[in-house]
Order: C-alpha cells, then sequence, then structure tokens
C-alpha cells in the first residue's frame, strides 16, 4: 500500500504475486492459529507440540522465501527493502502479520468483483479488522509473557484479551498491566497501532454518520409526510 | 440505515413500517423501563415481578412478530437478514434496541415536518442520544452481572452509571470496574460502540464549531464597531 | 451562539446588549474569583467571608436581571428560554458560565476590530480557553465537595487540579478520583463538556498542521535551494 | 511556524537563519544528549559531571545568542518575542527544544531537495516525531523529579518511558504516575501538548486511509479481474 507513484511493477513479479495471493492468505492464518495453540494449549502432549513450532517455523520459512523472490523479480535490489517497509517489518515481527492478511483479503475481494462496500465502510472494516487482529495477537503475546511473572496482573488469556481491550480503546482501567519489560515493550507497540487503526475507525465511523444524515436531507419529501 | 442504493422498498412494506413506528417506538420505550424495573428494584413482591417480567417478554415478542412480518414483506427471504444487520443484531442483543429507538424517533420528527436541526447537530443528538441510552442500558446491565460477585467494584447502580460515564468518555480511572467474565463481555461492547457513538459527537461537535467561527467573518462589518 | 437563521434581533435588545458586554464580562470575572475565595480560602475571618459571599450573590442578581431583561426585550416570550438555552443552562449553573465569559470576550475581540486569528486559531483559542475555565471550576466544586468526604483522594486544591488535567485529557490514571455522588455528577459534566471541547481543539490543530505544511509545498523553491 | 502572512524576512536575519541551521541542530541534538546522560547516569564520577554540565550550558547559551542575534536583525524590537513564541517557549523551557529540533530538520530536508513525502505523510512524520522527542525529554524531566521522592511509582527510568507512553496515547493506566508537585506539572504539559499532537497523527493517518482506498477504486478493472 504504497502512496507514492511507483515504476511500473515488472510484469513476472505482477504474476508472482497473482499466484501466491491465496496460498500465502491460508498460509498466514494457519501461523496465527499455530501461534495460538502454542500460546494457549496448556503444556501440549510431545508429539503435538512439535507439529505446532514445525508449522509455525514452516509458514515463516515461506513468507521468507515469498519475500525473497519478490525482491529479486523487483529488480530493485536493496531499495525494494524502504519502498515495501510494511511486507518488511511483517517479516521481522511475525505477530504483525494480520496487517498483511486483511490487504490480502481485500485484494481477493477486488479480483472476484464481489461488490465493493463503501468507501468509509471500508476503511472501517480494514481498520476495524487489524485493530482485531493485532489485539489478539498482542493479547497472546503478552500473555506468554506475563503469565508467570511475579506481580502480574495478567493471569489467564481472558485477561490479557480484556486488557488488549482496555488498551486499544484508550479506557485503561489499569486493574490489568503487563510487568515485564517486554511485555511494556508489546503493550506500547498496540497503543502506537492500535491508536492509529481505532482513530482512522472512529474517524470514518463520523464521516459515514455525516454522510448518512445529509442524503436523509436530499430524500425529504417536499411537502406534508 | 442502509448505505448502499437498494431496490425499490415493496408498497406494502413500505405501509406496514409506517403503521407500526409508533407503536413500536412506544414498545422500546416500555422494553427498557420494564429491564430497568427487573433490575433496580429489589426484590419486588410476588405480582409486580410477574407483570414486569410478563411486559418485558411481550414487548420482546412484539419486536420478534414485527421481524418477521417485516421479512415476509420484504420479499428478499434470507437476504433480509444481512441487509438488515442493525434490525437483526437488535432482535437477538435486546439491550441494543436504544439504538432503534433514536431511528424510529429520527424518521417520526421527520414525518411531523418538525424543523429539522442542522446537520452536524442532527449527528450530536443523534450519536449523543444513542450512546446515553447504551450507556445506560449497559450500567443495568453490568449492574446485573457485578453487584454479587465477589470482590466487585461495582456494588451500587450509581457505580455502575460512574463506571459507564468514565468507559464510554475513555477516562477509565479504574476505580469501578466489571470483574465477571459476562460484565467484561458488556464492557468491552459498550467500548466499541461507546467510542464509535462519541467519536460521532466529538467529530460534528468540532466541525460545528468551525462552521459557526468561519461564519462569523461574514457578519463581521466592514468597518467600524 | 446560535445555529439557525434566526428572526432579526430587536433594535432596544441589541442595543442593550452592547451596553451590558463590558459590565457582564467583569462581573462574570468576579464572580469566578469570588467563588474561588470561597472555596480556597481556609475558614476566612468572619468580615471577608461576608464579602464574599455577598459578591457572589450580588453578582448572581445581576446575571438574572440581565437575563429577566432581554428576555422580555426579545419579545419571544418563553420561546426565548429554549432559543438561548446556553444562556439559561448558565444561569442555572454558575460554575458553567465560563463559556459565556469566552464568548464575551470573542465579541468584545470583534469590536474593538482586533487582527483575528486564522479560523482554526480561534477554535482552539475558544475552546482551549473554555476547557481551561471549566476545568478550573470544576475543579473549585469538586475540592468543596471531596476534601471532608470519607476515603477521598482529593485532599488539596493541587489535587483537584491534577485530577481535572487527568479528566479532561481523557488520560484518567484513577490515583484521584471523587467519591461523593455530587462530586461524580460533577465529573460526569466535566467529562462530557471537556471531551467536546479538547475533541475541537485536537481537531482543529490538526487541520491547521495540515493546512501550515500544504501551504510549505507553494513556498518550495522550483530550483536548487 | 506561523500562521499569518507576514512582512518579508529581511536579507540579513534569512542569510543568519541559513548559516545557523546546521549547527543549531547539531547543538540541539547535543543538549538533549547532555541532558539524558545528566538525568541517567548514576552519580558520574567528578570530571564527566562537569564536562556534561558545561555541554548544556554551553549550547543553551549557543540558544540564546541565536535568538538575540535573530531579535536584533528582525528589526521588529518586543514584537519579536510574541511572533516568534514558539521560540521563545523553547529558550525558556529547553527541554521543549525537540519540537524546534523538528523544524529544522524539516527545512534541512526541503533545501536538500529531497523528496518530500506526501501532504498527511510529512503531518504524521511532524507529530510523531515531535510527540516521541517530547515524550523522551518528559520521560527525563519526570524521571529526575520523582525518581526519590517518597511514595513515588516511578522508580526506574524504564517506568518513566512506560508512564510517558501511557499518557501519550492517553490510556492511562494509573500504575506509574507522578506524585511530586513539579513531576505533575510536566504530566500535564505532556498531556496538552502530547494531545495535540498525537491527534494530528491520528486525524492524518485516517485522512491518509481514506485517501488510499479511494484511490483503489480508481485503479479497479473496468471488467472482469
Amino acid at each position: 500500500m504504497s502512496d507514492r507513484p511507483t515504476a511500473p511493477v515488472p510484469h513476472r513479479l505482477a504474476e508472482w504475486e497473482r499466484r501466491t495471493e491465496t496460498p500465502l492468505l491460508v498460509a498466514s492464518l494457519v501461523y496465527l492459529a499455530g501461534y495460538a495453540v502454542h500460546v494457549l494449549v496448556p503444556r501440549p502432549t510431545g508429539p503435538w507440540r512439535d507439529v505446532v513450532l514445525v508449522l509455525v517455523a514452516a509458514t515463516w520459512l515461506l513468507f521468507a522465501g515469498d519475500y525473497g523472490v519478490r525482491l529479486r523479480l523487483s529488480g530493485q535490489g536493496r531499495r525494494f527493502v524502504r519502498t515495501h517497509w510494511l511486507d518488511t517489518l511483517v517479516l521481522l515481527l511475525p505477530p504483525l502479520r494480520p496487517l498483511r492478511v486483511v490487504q490480502l483479503y481485500t485484494r481477493f475481494q477486488l479480483r472476484r468483483e464481489r461488490p465493493l462496500l463503501s468507501l468509509y465502510a471500508r476503511v472501517m472494516a480494514y481498520a476495524g479488522t487489524s485493530a482485531l487482529l493485532l489485539g489478539f495477537s498482542a493479547s497472546l503475546a503478552v500473555y506468554q509473557q506475563e503469565r508467570d511473572a511475579p506481580g502480574s496482573t495478567i493471569r489467564t488469556f481472558g485477561d490479557a484479551v480484556w486488557w488488549a481491550c482496555a488498551t486499544l480503546t484508550t479506557v485503561g482501567y489499569g486493574d490489568a498491566v503487563p510487568v515485564t519489560p517486554l511485555g511494556r515493550v508489546i503493550a506500547a507497540g498496540l497503543m502506537a497501532c492500535g491508536l492509529a487503526l481505532l482513530g482512522a475507525v472512529t474517524g470514518s465511523f463520523s464521516s459515514w454518520l455525516v454522510q448518512v444524515f445529509s442524503r436523509q436531507d436530499d430524500k425529504r419529501p417536499p411537502e406534508g409526510g
């Protein structure tokens, strides 16, 4: 989702992106599910634990491979790392992958000629889904860090989800708060991303409401109901 | 309040909606009042309690009946459930009914040719009233869940209202916080809805203020006061 | 600050408003100062206390008198109460008077032909000053309610101001929180008003920044600096 | 960054500003680094401590000197203090200097003909960087005030940064809160500035997202993918 006019995408890169879209979308969901199982299932019996770890690692390799192929096909060399900073970031911080899932899904919809929602509804859907997925990932990550920390107030996954809700909406009750350094770094990341995403949801909802109400005026019968 | 151009509403459906508007508005208020009495009045003496429960159940059946009739008259079949998602949601989660009350009231005003407020004032009025009614419903629901929970900080209905205020405005002091799982689910719902609604109020107020101030420029006398 | 086109203001009313403007602005500031002294000075010695109370009462009578005269001169009868709802509200809840002070000051500036600030700067100045004055009034009122309440966390006026800051900005740490019913009602009022006002400040600042940056583009030298 | 049309900047002032730009940018960073070392390094051994103090003092004198020269060259006399209020404020409250750093950097980029980001991206970058630098300065200042205060909840610099994150995003958990009067004044300043800056980031992000999505519509292939 680049903002500046870019050079035309080389043909082979476009072809590659078209072909890998569906597999990557599936892999992203597998990755997220695998990470969730890894964190949430308490002491999974031997073989299962290995299966999940292999799955998570395999999907990550898939992402790395896709990144490498696209870097080559683009013919941009090192500049690709900067022009596709979202892809780079997501590769290094896999829990941010949800941001990419939503993007893939949007393109998927475009291809299948599904009726698109109105502009504001689409922004709301994109930002809202991103916020939800980010909140879910952050809950998993914070839960993993905090559950056994001394003095922790996030003991169950339910607590972690409750904490993520209060943080994303900036309510911040303070009854469940990360206490470990890594937990706090994740929390700061969630605040920064979540704030911007939720701001977009709120802003679009507001614009949409104004739009609906301003249309109401036109529909109003010229005389008596 | 659909956002996309829709097929023309069949004549009989429009007729039905016009006729049921006022009764449904009354029924919605009766429902909310009944629910409030059910939650707030401590151990109502036998007959009264039954009267209230019957009232709440009866109004809900009314809503279900109206939904069924409209589903048939629309001739859309199952698609109606999706295109009228707000109605469907409100049927399943009656405490969200306030959202519909405000909508009915708006249409009511339109019909009676009451002078409409300016665009931003209307958005503020709609979103603000929705937020107030949602906050009231959430206070009732959370109070019902939390009042007897061990370790609860929401002991009186006043606490619940105070909690709802701090949550809707995202202040979130944390002195009154739900501790039961169901209470937290309701709270998360209030945060999500309330945030969007209050964002609309704030945004419209801001736009309105800019409008008022920009009009001031035009009124300014060209020379000396 | 009405939003709709209104009937032309009768000549005598306009004359009255022009003449009472400056005295009322002074009276408003006297009222606020008197209220502050009444709350903040601990056990003022006999005569002083009376002087302050008389002052506060006298200014309030002045406001009531002005309201009455304008109600008569407007020739609107009871409709005046509704069309001038801000004046009515401020008369009944004197601590809200700051809202009117700012309004008077704005008109005062207009009359004296002072160079007006840009549109967004003016909205920021108006909303920001209103928020500050409201926060100050609310600090005084909450301090008066809470200072001797059992279990209170607002013991000094400094605590009250700190609480008002955290509330207006919706940070809401929760280390200083009103516990009395009346204190909570005042707090809810501050949240509602303050949220809207600060939203206007933030929104205008954002618009202003975009404006400044978009002007920067035009200034950019066409070739090498 | 003035908002109103101003008299043409005298030639010699422009020349001076062009020449001092780079040295001042370096001095600002040195000042911030020196302040950070002064606060963070525990009991630096004798000579080092003095070096740092001298460095901080020297850079401040540099800023004062620059201010004085520009005041003279401008030929505005005392009016300069008001028209350049940001510079004046930054001179008196050096921890606010970051605001000026960002401004210098922006001009620097303009001069070097670097490709400018899109409008919204620039507002996001400016406001976001300012917020980060302000948060860092406030963390240092609050940490200095609070670390030895009785009853303090901000004991390490990590706590201070965590507090600044929760405050800037208005989450406000309340687990780390300043308790000293001076610490609270700094906190109130951070809330006020940070709120406006982050509001600008959020608003611009929202506008940018709407822009990106609305462009998507145009790119959509007219028939079948």
